[in-house]
């Protein structure tokens, strides 16, 4: 199974593929891009022209994203985000890939164990159970493997937030 | 000139072109359209569908939104609401227009005089200002065209809070 991890932001977006071959997992990509238009809708098309490339290069089978309403304490960065998430959505759902989301107490969990989990910590175990592979993801790819990460851990057990099929990987 | 008032929503997203010719303002296109899939990608995808043509179709020279950040209040329909004006703005700056966005009590100044003016009279008095025009919009609608009057009232002393290019129409 191939799982991309979309961490999506208008300054910032993390993705992380990670493939699982006969038990064992590998980052079969990762990266950020970092849109540079001066405006919103500069923005956002400059991230549906870097990222719909990648569905067809990486041909995931599942998109994992962060939940949608988990950023209430910052609403101008979740609204932002939510104009990001959009276009994530949509170049997904154009090339019908199955998309979950996960709450960030579910990806702790699932990746170190506790929900209280630190990023770093969170990121440590993305490292150890991955194995080294190169470039090394800055905070938004860690984010995006994380992600990508939970989705397999949980695989049988999970809960689908919402997904742009009614079918399963 | 013509102006597209737009207010995005996953749920519906009503527009209204208004245009100016002489002094005199009148109704070019009005409507709502419903997106009616079931999730979020569908949807999106939906609405880009619907809405992408009436760029084209309509030939507008500037697209008027609300402001980024005026439904703090109700952060889950905003974030959704997110996702859909992100799909609005992504295909503006597709065709290369212009969007301004102004604040609920900037439109609310602008056509009725008071920043305090409820939705209905706000409705009222761009019928008034309009004229007849048919099919009767839904509240969707009348807010996509108070948004309309409301840049063009403010022709020459508006502020724009972000636009895709730094052009004046």
């Amino acid at each position: 199974m191939r799982v991309l991890g979309v961490d999506p932001g208008l300054v910032a977006t993390g993705y992380g593929l990670v493939e699982r071959v006969a038990g064992r997992w590998q980052v079969v990509a990762c990266g950020t891009v970092r849109p540079q238009g001066k405006e919103l809708g500069e923005r956002l098309l400059e991230l549906q022209r870097l990222f719909s490339p990648l569905f067809g290069q990486l041909c995931p089978q599942v998109v994992a994203l962060e939940d949608l309403y988990s950023s209430y304490q910052h609403p101008r960065t979740a609204i932002l985000m939510g104009h990001a998430r959009g276009v994530v959505c949509l170049e997904a759902a154009r090339a019908g890939l199955l998309v979950v989301s996960y709450s960030p107490s579910q990806v702790k969990r699932a990746v170190v164990g506790t929900g209280r989990a630190t990023k770093t910590q969170v990121a440590c175990m993305v490292a150890t159970r991955l194995g080294p592979f190169s470039p090394t993801p800055d905070e938004h790819g860690w984010d995006a493997l994380a992600l990508a990460v939970c989705h397999l851990s949980r695989d049988g057990q999970r809960r689908l937030s919402w997904s742009t099929h009614d079918r399963t990987p």
